[in-house]
Protein backbone atom coordinates (compact mmCIF):
# COMPACT_ATOMS: atom_id res chain seq x y z
CA UNK A 1 0.00 0.00 0.00
CA UNK A 2 1.43 3.16 -1.25
CA UNK A 3 1.45 6.21 1.08
CA UNK A 4 -0.37 8.37 -1.32
CA UNK A 5 -3.58 6.05 -0.91
CA UNK A 6 -4.47 7.60 1.93
CA UNK A 7 -4.27 11.73 3.10
CA UNK A 8 -4.57 13.03 6.69
CA UNK A 9 -7.05 15.42 7.20
CA UNK A 10 -8.58 18.23 9.96
CA UNK A 11 -11.71 16.84 11.16
CA UNK A 12 -14.56 17.89 13.83
CA UNK A 13 -15.53 15.46 15.43
CA UNK A 14 -18.68 15.49 17.34
CA UNK A 15 -19.10 12.85 20.18
CA UNK A 16 -22.35 13.85 23.09
CA UNK A 17 -23.20 17.44 21.40
CA UNK A 18 -19.29 18.85 21.83
CA UNK A 19 -17.07 19.13 18.58
CA UNK A 20 -13.37 18.15 19.30
CA UNK A 21 -10.77 18.91 16.52
CA UNK A 22 -8.98 15.75 14.99
CA UNK A 23 -7.25 13.92 12.77
CA UNK A 24 -8.73 11.37 10.11
CA UNK A 25 -7.34 9.49 7.17
CA UNK A 26 -9.21 9.65 4.02
CA UNK A 27 -8.70 7.33 1.09
CA UNK A 28 -7.25 9.41 -1.57
CA UNK A 29 -9.31 10.21 -4.62
CA UNK A 30 -7.95 11.76 -7.83
CA UNK A 31 -8.60 11.32 -11.19
CA UNK A 32 -6.75 9.11 -14.22
CA UNK A 33 -6.19 10.46 -17.56
CA UNK A 34 -5.67 6.95 -19.53
CA UNK A 35 -4.03 7.90 -23.17
CA UNK A 36 -4.07 5.63 -26.06
CA UNK A 37 -0.79 6.18 -28.33
CA UNK A 38 -0.68 9.61 -26.97
CA UNK A 39 -4.28 10.38 -27.46
CA UNK A 40 -6.51 11.10 -24.43
CA UNK A 41 -8.97 8.13 -24.20
CA UNK A 42 -10.63 7.85 -20.66
CA UNK A 43 -10.50 9.61 -17.19
CA UNK A 44 -11.73 7.91 -14.38
CA UNK A 45 -11.68 8.83 -11.04
CA UNK A 46 -9.54 6.40 -8.50
CA UNK A 47 -7.13 5.91 -5.73
CA UNK A 48 -3.73 5.99 -7.28
CA UNK A 49 -1.64 3.13 -6.45
CA UNK A 50 -1.43 0.23 -9.14
CA UNK A 51 -2.73 2.46 -12.44
CA UNK A 52 -0.95 0.33 -14.84
CA UNK A 53 -2.68 -2.75 -13.85
CA UNK A 54 -6.17 -0.28 -13.79
CA UNK A 55 -5.14 0.78 -17.30
CA UNK A 56 -4.70 -2.98 -18.33
CA UNK A 57 -7.68 -4.26 -16.84
CA UNK A 58 -10.01 -1.24 -18.17
CA UNK A 59 -8.74 -2.37 -21.88
CA UNK A 60 -9.35 -6.40 -21.52
CA UNK A 61 -12.50 -5.66 -19.88
CA UNK A 62 -13.89 -2.97 -22.75
CA UNK A 63 -12.34 -5.74 -25.16
CA UNK A 64 -9.67 -3.29 -26.98
CA UNK A 65 -6.54 -6.29 -25.85
CA UNK A 66 -6.79 -9.79 -25.36
CA UNK A 67 -3.10 -10.78 -23.61
CA UNK A 68 0.04 -9.39 -22.24
CA UNK A 69 2.01 -8.78 -25.35
CA UNK A 70 -1.21 -6.59 -26.92
CA UNK A 71 -1.25 -4.64 -23.87
CA UNK A 72 2.35 -3.25 -25.29
CA UNK A 73 3.83 -0.76 -23.53
CA UNK A 74 2.58 1.18 -20.55
CA UNK A 75 4.41 5.18 -19.61
CA UNK A 76 4.14 7.76 -16.87
CA UNK A 77 2.81 10.60 -19.29
CA UNK A 78 5.79 13.43 -18.48
CA UNK A 79 4.87 16.81 -17.15
CA UNK A 80 5.94 20.33 -18.16
CA UNK A 81 9.31 20.09 -16.14
CA UNK A 82 10.05 16.03 -17.57
CA UNK A 83 8.94 14.91 -14.17
CA UNK A 84 6.47 11.69 -14.15
CA UNK A 85 2.88 13.25 -13.88
CA UNK A 86 1.59 11.03 -11.10
CA UNK A 87 -2.55 11.04 -12.65
CA UNK A 88 -1.95 10.41 -16.30
CA UNK A 89 -0.66 7.20 -18.43
CA UNK A 90 0.18 6.40 -21.75
CA UNK A 91 -0.67 2.92 -23.16
CA UNK A 92 1.56 2.01 -26.88
CA UNK A 93 -1.06 -0.85 -27.32
CA UNK A 94 1.10 -4.16 -29.62
CA UNK A 95 -2.40 -4.22 -32.12
CA UNK A 96 -2.44 -3.36 -35.85
CA UNK A 97 -4.59 -0.75 -36.53
CA UNK A 98 -7.01 -2.84 -38.36
CA UNK A 99 -7.30 -4.99 -35.87
CA UNK A 100 -7.69 -2.21 -33.53
CA UNK A 101 -10.11 -0.72 -35.68
CA UNK A 102 -12.43 -3.73 -35.91
CA UNK A 103 -12.72 -3.94 -32.42
CA UNK A 104 -13.40 -0.06 -31.14
CA UNK A 105 -16.31 -1.18 -34.33
CA UNK A 106 -17.29 -4.32 -32.94
CA UNK A 107 -17.51 -2.60 -29.44
CA UNK A 108 -19.14 0.46 -30.40
CA UNK A 109 -21.76 -2.18 -31.87
CA UNK A 110 -21.98 -4.01 -28.98
CA UNK A 111 -23.14 -0.61 -26.93
CA UNK A 112 -25.13 0.68 -29.76
CA UNK A 113 -27.23 -2.59 -29.91
CA UNK A 114 -27.29 -3.21 -26.00
CA UNK A 115 -29.49 -1.31 -23.47
CA UNK A 116 -33.14 -0.78 -23.93
CA UNK A 117 -33.52 -4.26 -22.46
CA UNK A 118 -31.52 -6.50 -20.56
CA UNK A 119 -31.73 -9.25 -22.37
CA UNK A 120 -30.50 -7.44 -25.62
CA UNK A 121 -27.25 -6.56 -23.23
CA UNK A 122 -26.13 -9.50 -21.93
CA UNK A 123 -26.54 -11.29 -25.16
CA UNK A 124 -24.23 -8.60 -26.35
CA UNK A 125 -21.82 -9.04 -24.03
CA UNK A 126 -21.90 -12.80 -24.12
CA UNK A 127 -20.03 -12.73 -27.24
CA UNK A 128 -16.92 -11.22 -24.55
CA UNK A 129 -17.55 -14.27 -21.98
CA UNK A 130 -14.82 -16.97 -21.67
CA UNK A 131 -16.92 -19.80 -20.64
CA UNK A 132 -15.33 -21.09 -16.90
CA UNK A 133 -14.23 -24.34 -16.55
CA UNK A 134 -16.36 -27.45 -16.12
CA UNK A 135 -13.85 -28.71 -13.22
CA UNK A 136 -13.83 -25.48 -10.84
CA UNK A 137 -15.13 -26.12 -7.57
CA UNK A 138 -14.77 -24.53 -3.93
CA UNK A 139 -16.01 -26.18 0.15
CA UNK A 140 -18.57 -24.37 1.29
CA UNK A 141 -16.30 -24.11 4.67
CA UNK A 142 -13.68 -22.39 2.45
CA UNK A 143 -16.03 -19.78 1.24
CA UNK A 144 -16.68 -19.12 4.54
CA UNK A 145 -13.42 -18.50 5.52
CA UNK A 146 -12.44 -15.81 2.59
CA UNK A 147 -14.78 -12.95 4.13
CA UNK A 148 -12.27 -12.87 7.34
CA UNK A 149 -9.15 -13.32 4.80
CA UNK A 150 -10.07 -10.25 2.96
CA UNK A 151 -10.59 -7.90 6.15
CA UNK A 152 -7.65 -8.92 7.10
CA UNK A 153 -5.91 -7.73 3.99
CA UNK A 154 -7.85 -4.52 3.09
CA UNK A 155 -5.25 -2.22 5.01
CA UNK A 156 -6.97 1.08 3.64
CA UNK A 157 -9.93 0.27 4.63
CA UNK A 158 -9.20 -0.70 7.96
CA UNK A 159 -7.62 3.02 8.03
CA UNK A 160 -10.22 5.17 6.59
CA UNK A 161 -13.62 2.65 5.88
CA UNK A 162 -13.85 4.39 2.67
CA UNK A 163 -12.37 1.60 -0.22
CA UNK A 164 -13.79 -0.57 -2.03
CA UNK A 165 -11.75 -4.01 -2.49
CA UNK A 166 -11.64 -6.31 -4.77
CA UNK A 167 -9.48 -9.98 -3.96
CA UNK A 168 -8.50 -12.96 -5.85
CA UNK A 169 -8.33 -16.07 -4.01
CA UNK A 170 -7.38 -19.68 -6.00
CA UNK A 171 -9.93 -22.55 -4.65
CA UNK A 172 -8.41 -23.52 -1.59
CA UNK A 173 -9.40 -19.80 -0.17
CA UNK A 174 -5.10 -19.06 -0.76
CA UNK A 175 -5.09 -15.21 -1.53
CA UNK A 176 -3.59 -14.20 -4.70
CA UNK A 177 -3.79 -10.72 -5.28
CA UNK A 178 -6.38 -8.08 -3.51
CA UNK A 179 -6.74 -4.60 -5.10
CA UNK A 180 -8.07 -1.13 -3.17
CA UNK A 181 -9.85 1.42 -4.54
CA UNK A 182 -12.54 4.16 -4.18
CA UNK A 183 -14.29 2.76 -7.31
CA UNK A 184 -15.51 -1.09 -6.76
CA UNK A 185 -15.56 -1.17 -10.96
CA UNK A 186 -11.90 0.29 -10.52
CA UNK A 187 -10.50 -2.32 -7.73
CA UNK A 188 -11.98 -5.09 -9.92
CA UNK A 189 -10.05 -3.62 -12.93
CA UNK A 190 -6.99 -3.46 -11.31
CA UNK A 191 -7.15 -7.33 -10.16
CA UNK A 192 -7.88 -7.81 -13.59
CA UNK A 193 -4.93 -6.20 -14.95
CA UNK A 194 -2.75 -7.70 -12.10
CA UNK A 195 -3.84 -11.16 -13.77
CA UNK A 196 -3.16 -10.02 -17.29
CA UNK A 197 0.54 -8.73 -16.47
CA UNK A 198 0.90 -12.10 -14.92
CA UNK A 199 -0.34 -14.07 -17.90
CA UNK A 200 -2.74 -15.47 -15.53
CA UNK A 201 -6.18 -15.17 -17.32
CA UNK A 202 -8.46 -17.29 -18.27
CA UNK A 203 -9.05 -17.25 -14.65
CA UNK A 204 -10.05 -20.55 -14.74
CA UNK A 205 -9.65 -22.07 -11.18
CA UNK A 206 -10.00 -19.04 -8.90
CA UNK A 207 -12.94 -17.46 -6.50
CA UNK A 208 -12.88 -13.32 -6.99
CA UNK A 209 -14.61 -11.81 -4.13
CA UNK A 210 -15.71 -8.06 -3.63
CA UNK A 211 -16.75 -5.86 -0.77
CA UNK A 212 -20.02 -4.33 -0.86
CA UNK A 213 -22.54 -4.92 -3.94
CA UNK A 214 -22.41 -6.95 -7.22
CA UNK A 215 -23.86 -5.47 -10.32
CA UNK A 216 -24.11 -5.92 -13.94
CA UNK A 217 -20.88 -4.60 -14.88
CA UNK A 218 -19.23 -5.87 -12.02
CA UNK A 219 -19.74 -9.58 -13.35
CA UNK A 220 -19.16 -8.83 -17.05
CA UNK A 221 -15.89 -7.71 -16.17
CA UNK A 222 -15.44 -11.10 -13.56
CA UNK A 223 -17.06 -13.81 -16.37
CA UNK A 224 -14.52 -11.40 -19.38
CA UNK A 225 -11.57 -13.01 -17.15
CA UNK A 226 -13.13 -16.43 -17.06
CA UNK A 227 -13.48 -16.30 -13.36
CA UNK A 228 -15.81 -19.24 -12.06
CA UNK A 229 -16.91 -18.25 -8.82
CA UNK A 230 -17.93 -14.64 -7.93
CA UNK A 231 -18.60 -13.38 -4.13
CA UNK A 232 -19.47 -10.93 -2.60
CA UNK A 233 -20.57 -9.24 1.23
CA UNK A 234 -23.82 -7.68 0.33
CA UNK A 235 -26.42 -8.26 -2.11
CA UNK A 236 -26.73 -8.47 -5.90
CA UNK A 237 -28.68 -6.71 -8.56
CA UNK A 238 -31.18 -8.50 -10.59
CA UNK A 239 -29.72 -7.93 -13.96
CA UNK A 240 -25.98 -9.21 -12.14
CA UNK A 241 -28.15 -12.60 -11.64
CA UNK A 242 -29.75 -12.66 -14.95
CA UNK A 243 -25.72 -12.31 -16.37
CA UNK A 244 -24.06 -15.21 -13.99
CA UNK A 245 -26.94 -17.99 -14.78
CA UNK A 246 -26.21 -17.36 -18.91
CA UNK A 247 -22.32 -16.45 -17.99
CA UNK A 248 -22.04 -19.80 -16.45
CA UNK A 249 -20.73 -17.77 -13.03
CA UNK A 250 -21.21 -19.48 -9.94
CA UNK A 251 -22.94 -16.21 -8.02
CA UNK A 252 -22.42 -15.74 -4.08
CA UNK A 253 -24.12 -13.20 -2.45
CA UNK A 254 -23.94 -12.02 1.65
CA UNK A 255 -20.74 -13.85 2.10
CA UNK A 256 -20.54 -14.23 5.52
CA UNK A 257 -18.29 -15.99 8.66
CA UNK A 258 -21.32 -18.64 9.04
CA UNK A 259 -23.72 -18.24 6.17
CA UNK A 260 -23.91 -17.55 2.25
CA UNK A 261 -26.22 -17.00 -0.40
CA UNK A 262 -25.56 -19.01 -3.95
CA UNK A 263 -27.84 -17.17 -6.49
CA UNK A 264 -26.57 -19.13 -9.32
CA UNK A 265 -24.30 -22.41 -11.00
CA UNK A 266 -24.67 -23.67 -7.26
CA UNK A 267 -23.27 -26.84 -8.65
CA UNK A 268 -19.67 -25.34 -8.11
CA UNK A 269 -20.40 -24.81 -4.00
CA UNK A 270 -19.23 -28.31 -2.39
CA UNK A 271 -20.44 -29.56 0.88
CA UNK B 1 -41.99 2.72 -4.46
CA UNK B 2 -42.82 0.60 -7.63
CA UNK B 3 -42.97 -3.53 -7.74
CA UNK B 4 -40.65 -3.02 -10.26
CA UNK B 5 -37.74 -1.96 -8.31
CA UNK B 6 -37.84 -5.36 -6.43
CA UNK B 7 -37.90 -9.00 -8.19
CA UNK B 8 -37.87 -12.44 -6.91
CA UNK B 9 -35.11 -15.05 -6.86
CA UNK B 10 -34.88 -18.58 -5.98
CA UNK B 11 -31.82 -18.97 -3.98
CA UNK B 12 -29.65 -21.78 -2.16
CA UNK B 13 -29.16 -20.26 1.67
CA UNK B 14 -26.03 -21.94 3.19
CA UNK B 15 -26.41 -22.36 6.72
CA UNK B 16 -24.58 -24.94 9.21
CA UNK B 17 -23.12 -26.40 6.01
CA UNK B 18 -26.46 -26.95 4.86
CA UNK B 19 -27.85 -25.29 1.66
CA UNK B 20 -31.98 -24.66 2.02
CA UNK B 21 -33.90 -23.39 -1.29
CA UNK B 22 -35.00 -20.03 -0.21
CA UNK B 23 -36.31 -16.75 -2.08
CA UNK B 24 -34.73 -13.37 -1.96
CA UNK B 25 -36.20 -9.94 -3.05
CA UNK B 26 -33.17 -8.50 -5.12
CA UNK B 27 -32.77 -5.06 -6.26
CA UNK B 28 -34.01 -4.77 -10.12
CA UNK B 29 -31.08 -3.55 -12.16
CA UNK B 30 -32.08 -2.41 -15.45
CA UNK B 31 -30.12 -0.03 -18.12
CA UNK B 32 -32.39 3.22 -19.30
CA UNK B 33 -31.53 4.90 -22.57
CA UNK B 34 -32.22 8.41 -22.61
CA UNK B 35 -32.75 10.28 -25.90
CA UNK B 36 -32.32 13.93 -27.01
CA UNK B 37 -34.78 14.36 -29.15
CA UNK B 38 -35.07 11.07 -30.58
CA UNK B 39 -31.39 10.53 -30.76
CA UNK B 40 -29.63 8.33 -28.06
CA UNK B 41 -27.59 10.53 -25.94
CA UNK B 42 -26.24 7.93 -22.84
CA UNK B 43 -27.28 4.87 -21.04
CA UNK B 44 -27.33 4.40 -17.78
CA UNK B 45 -28.09 1.18 -15.15
CA UNK B 46 -30.80 2.08 -13.56
CA UNK B 47 -32.89 0.80 -10.71
CA UNK B 48 -36.46 1.16 -12.89
CA UNK B 49 -38.76 4.16 -11.23
CA UNK B 50 -38.78 7.62 -11.23
CA UNK B 51 -36.71 7.58 -14.65
CA UNK B 52 -38.17 11.25 -15.73
CA UNK B 53 -36.76 12.45 -12.55
CA UNK B 54 -33.26 10.84 -13.50
CA UNK B 55 -32.88 12.46 -16.44
CA UNK B 56 -33.83 15.49 -15.54
CA UNK B 57 -31.44 15.33 -12.73
CA UNK B 58 -28.91 14.16 -14.89
CA UNK B 59 -29.48 16.87 -17.38
CA UNK B 60 -28.99 19.16 -14.86
CA UNK B 61 -25.99 18.17 -13.28
CA UNK B 62 -23.85 17.69 -16.48
CA UNK B 63 -25.12 21.39 -17.42
CA UNK B 64 -27.68 21.01 -20.46
CA UNK B 65 -30.64 22.05 -18.46
CA UNK B 66 -30.95 24.88 -15.64
CA UNK B 67 -34.57 24.82 -15.33
CA UNK B 68 -37.77 22.97 -15.26
CA UNK B 69 -38.68 24.64 -18.08
CA UNK B 70 -35.90 23.87 -20.44
CA UNK B 71 -36.15 20.50 -19.26
CA UNK B 72 -39.03 20.99 -22.33
CA UNK B 73 -40.87 17.31 -22.90
CA UNK B 74 -40.25 13.86 -21.14
CA UNK B 75 -41.95 11.31 -23.21
CA UNK B 76 -41.71 7.20 -23.47
CA UNK B 77 -40.75 5.51 -26.32
CA UNK B 78 -43.30 3.68 -27.76
CA UNK B 79 -41.70 0.12 -28.48
CA UNK B 80 -42.95 -1.90 -31.83
CA UNK B 81 -46.09 -2.65 -30.56
CA UNK B 82 -46.66 0.62 -29.70
CA UNK B 83 -46.29 0.40 -25.82
CA UNK B 84 -44.26 2.02 -23.80
CA UNK B 85 -40.89 0.81 -23.59
CA UNK B 86 -39.75 0.44 -19.70
CA UNK B 87 -36.18 1.01 -20.29
CA UNK B 88 -36.01 4.02 -22.77
CA UNK B 89 -36.89 8.15 -22.28
CA UNK B 90 -36.95 10.38 -24.74
CA UNK B 91 -36.46 14.13 -23.54
CA UNK B 92 -37.64 17.04 -25.83
CA UNK B 93 -35.70 20.18 -24.49
CA UNK B 94 -37.09 23.23 -24.60
CA UNK B 95 -33.66 25.20 -25.09
CA UNK B 96 -32.51 26.80 -28.07
CA UNK B 97 -30.08 25.09 -30.74
CA UNK B 98 -27.54 27.22 -30.55
CA UNK B 99 -27.93 28.00 -26.85
CA UNK B 100 -27.60 24.02 -26.49
CA UNK B 101 -24.50 23.90 -28.67
CA UNK B 102 -22.74 26.28 -26.49
CA UNK B 103 -23.77 24.32 -23.28
CA UNK B 104 -22.19 20.94 -24.86
CA UNK B 105 -19.27 23.23 -26.32
CA UNK B 106 -18.74 24.61 -22.39
CA UNK B 107 -19.32 21.47 -21.53
CA UNK B 108 -16.83 19.80 -23.57
CA UNK B 109 -13.88 21.98 -22.77
CA UNK B 110 -14.65 21.05 -18.95
CA UNK B 111 -13.96 17.58 -19.13
CA UNK B 112 -11.19 18.61 -21.94
CA UNK B 113 -9.12 20.98 -19.51
CA UNK B 114 -9.64 18.73 -16.22
CA UNK B 115 -8.30 15.66 -15.57
CA UNK B 116 -4.99 15.27 -14.33
CA UNK B 117 -5.12 17.44 -11.46
CA UNK B 118 -7.31 17.24 -8.80
CA UNK B 119 -6.73 21.07 -8.27
CA UNK B 120 -7.53 21.60 -12.33
CA UNK B 121 -10.71 19.51 -12.20
CA UNK B 122 -12.02 21.71 -9.22
CA UNK B 123 -11.92 24.36 -11.02
CA UNK B 124 -13.48 23.88 -13.84
CA UNK B 125 -16.04 22.54 -12.27
CA UNK B 126 -16.15 25.25 -9.18
CA UNK B 127 -17.94 27.41 -13.00
CA UNK B 128 -20.76 24.89 -12.48
CA UNK B 129 -21.21 25.67 -8.87
CA UNK B 130 -24.41 27.19 -7.19
CA UNK B 131 -23.08 29.44 -4.44
CA UNK B 132 -24.47 28.05 -0.90
CA UNK B 133 -27.17 30.86 0.93
CA UNK B 134 -24.85 32.17 3.63
CA UNK B 135 -28.03 32.06 6.56
CA UNK B 136 -28.27 27.82 6.66
CA UNK B 137 -27.44 26.10 9.70
CA UNK B 138 -28.44 23.10 11.18
CA UNK B 139 -28.79 21.78 14.63
CA UNK B 140 -26.37 19.12 15.51
CA UNK B 141 -28.87 17.08 17.65
CA UNK B 142 -31.61 17.38 14.05
CA UNK B 143 -28.47 16.11 11.78
CA UNK B 144 -28.26 13.16 14.36
CA UNK B 145 -31.66 12.29 14.08
CA UNK B 146 -31.23 12.14 10.19
CA UNK B 147 -29.83 8.31 9.69
CA UNK B 148 -32.56 7.09 11.69
CA UNK B 149 -35.55 8.32 9.60
CA UNK B 150 -33.53 7.58 6.05
CA UNK B 151 -33.43 4.11 7.58
CA UNK B 152 -37.02 4.03 8.19
CA UNK B 153 -37.88 5.62 4.92
CA UNK B 154 -35.42 2.88 2.66
CA UNK B 155 -38.49 0.60 1.75
CA UNK B 156 -36.45 -1.02 -0.89
CA UNK B 157 -33.22 -1.56 0.72
CA UNK B 158 -34.78 -3.25 3.87
CA UNK B 159 -35.94 -5.63 1.76
CA UNK B 160 -33.30 -6.15 -0.17
CA UNK B 161 -29.84 -4.72 1.22
CA UNK B 162 -28.83 -3.83 -2.19
CA UNK B 163 -29.78 -0.32 -2.97
CA UNK B 164 -28.23 2.81 -2.30
CA UNK B 165 -30.42 6.12 -0.98
CA UNK B 166 -30.32 9.88 -1.40
CA UNK B 167 -33.02 12.28 0.80
CA UNK B 168 -33.24 15.39 1.35
CA UNK B 169 -34.03 16.85 4.93
CA UNK B 170 -35.61 20.73 5.11
CA UNK B 171 -33.03 22.21 8.32
CA UNK B 172 -35.67 21.33 10.64
CA UNK B 173 -34.87 17.78 9.99
CA UNK B 174 -38.51 16.96 7.67
CA UNK B 175 -37.87 14.26 5.27
CA UNK B 176 -38.89 16.06 1.64
CA UNK B 177 -38.01 13.54 -0.72
CA UNK B 178 -36.06 10.21 -0.78
CA UNK B 179 -34.80 7.94 -3.95
CA UNK B 180 -33.28 4.65 -3.95
CA UNK B 181 -31.47 3.07 -7.28
CA UNK B 182 -28.78 0.27 -7.50
CA UNK B 183 -26.19 3.24 -8.78
CA UNK B 184 -25.47 6.08 -5.60
CA UNK B 185 -25.18 8.75 -8.63
CA UNK B 186 -28.41 7.75 -9.80
CA UNK B 187 -30.29 8.20 -6.36
CA UNK B 188 -28.62 11.71 -6.34
CA UNK B 189 -29.54 12.62 -9.73
CA UNK B 190 -33.74 11.23 -9.27
CA UNK B 191 -33.30 13.15 -6.19
CA UNK B 192 -32.46 16.79 -8.20
CA UNK B 193 -34.17 15.97 -10.92
CA UNK B 194 -37.45 16.01 -8.38
CA UNK B 195 -36.73 19.22 -6.92
CA UNK B 196 -36.22 20.49 -10.71
CA UNK B 197 -39.16 19.29 -11.59
CA UNK B 198 -40.65 20.79 -8.53
CA UNK B 199 -38.91 24.54 -9.15
CA UNK B 200 -37.10 24.34 -6.08
CA UNK B 201 -33.22 24.54 -7.17
CA UNK B 202 -30.89 26.09 -5.94
CA UNK B 203 -31.74 24.03 -2.80
CA UNK B 204 -30.51 26.71 -0.53
CA UNK B 205 -31.88 25.41 2.70
CA UNK B 206 -31.53 21.57 2.84
CA UNK B 207 -29.89 19.04 4.03
CA UNK B 208 -29.05 16.24 1.37
CA UNK B 209 -27.92 12.90 2.86
CA UNK B 210 -26.40 9.39 1.29
CA UNK B 211 -26.11 5.99 1.83
CA UNK B 212 -22.39 4.76 2.22
CA UNK B 213 -19.69 7.19 0.95
CA UNK B 214 -19.31 10.71 -0.49
CA UNK B 215 -17.18 10.60 -3.64
CA UNK B 216 -16.31 13.47 -5.60
CA UNK B 217 -18.72 13.25 -8.01
CA UNK B 218 -21.42 13.20 -5.40
CA UNK B 219 -20.36 16.54 -4.36
CA UNK B 220 -20.42 18.32 -7.75
CA UNK B 221 -23.94 17.19 -8.20
CA UNK B 222 -24.82 18.33 -4.76
CA UNK B 223 -23.52 21.36 -4.87
CA UNK B 224 -24.60 22.04 -8.47
CA UNK B 225 -28.51 22.01 -7.22
CA UNK B 226 -27.25 24.44 -4.72
CA UNK B 227 -27.60 22.24 -1.43
CA UNK B 228 -25.72 23.91 1.49
CA UNK B 229 -25.24 20.53 3.86
CA UNK B 230 -24.20 17.14 2.63
CA UNK B 231 -24.28 14.19 4.81
CA UNK B 232 -23.49 10.72 4.70
CA UNK B 233 -23.78 7.76 6.78
CA UNK B 234 -19.78 6.51 5.58
CA UNK B 235 -16.54 7.98 4.46
CA UNK B 236 -15.64 10.69 2.32
CA UNK B 237 -12.92 10.39 -0.08
CA UNK B 238 -10.02 13.14 -0.18
CA UNK B 239 -11.15 15.01 -3.28
CA UNK B 240 -14.98 15.11 -2.01
CA UNK B 241 -13.64 17.54 1.01
CA UNK B 242 -11.38 19.24 -1.04
CA UNK B 243 -14.44 20.05 -3.59
CA UNK B 244 -16.77 20.54 -0.34
CA UNK B 245 -14.37 23.32 0.64
CA UNK B 246 -13.74 25.24 -2.56
CA UNK B 247 -17.19 24.69 -3.21
CA UNK B 248 -18.48 26.59 0.19
CA UNK B 249 -20.84 23.00 0.84
CA UNK B 250 -20.77 21.74 4.52
CA UNK B 251 -19.29 17.95 4.32
CA UNK B 252 -20.23 15.62 6.86
CA UNK B 253 -19.54 11.80 6.76
CA UNK B 254 -19.82 8.92 9.74
CA UNK B 255 -23.40 9.89 10.53
CA UNK B 256 -24.94 7.73 12.91
CA UNK B 257 -27.25 8.11 15.62
CA UNK B 258 -25.03 9.52 18.18
CA UNK B 259 -21.98 11.12 16.40
CA UNK B 260 -20.74 12.85 13.16
CA UNK B 261 -17.38 14.14 11.68
CA UNK B 262 -17.19 17.16 9.74
CA UNK B 263 -14.77 18.01 7.38
CA UNK B 264 -15.67 21.26 5.46
CA UNK B 265 -17.62 24.39 6.07
CA UNK B 266 -18.23 23.34 10.10
CA UNK B 267 -19.61 26.76 10.25
CA UNK B 268 -23.20 25.87 9.53
CA UNK B 269 -23.45 22.73 11.87
CA UNK B 270 -24.74 24.39 15.27
CA UNK B 271 -24.49 23.10 18.95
Amino acid sequence: MGENQLRSRTTLRWRDGVPTSGTDNLATEEPLEIRLGGQRFTLTMRTPGHDEELAAGFLFGEGFINSRIELGEVRRVPDPRGEPEPNAIDVVLAVAADGLRERLKRNFVVSASCGVCGKTSIDAIRRRIEPPRRGAAVGAQILLALAARMRAAQEVFAATGGLHAAALFDLDGKLCAIREDVGRHNAVDKLVGWALMNELIPLGRSVMMVSGRLSFEIVQKAAAAGVPILAAISAPSSLAVELAEEAGTTLIGFLGDATFNVYAHPERVLA
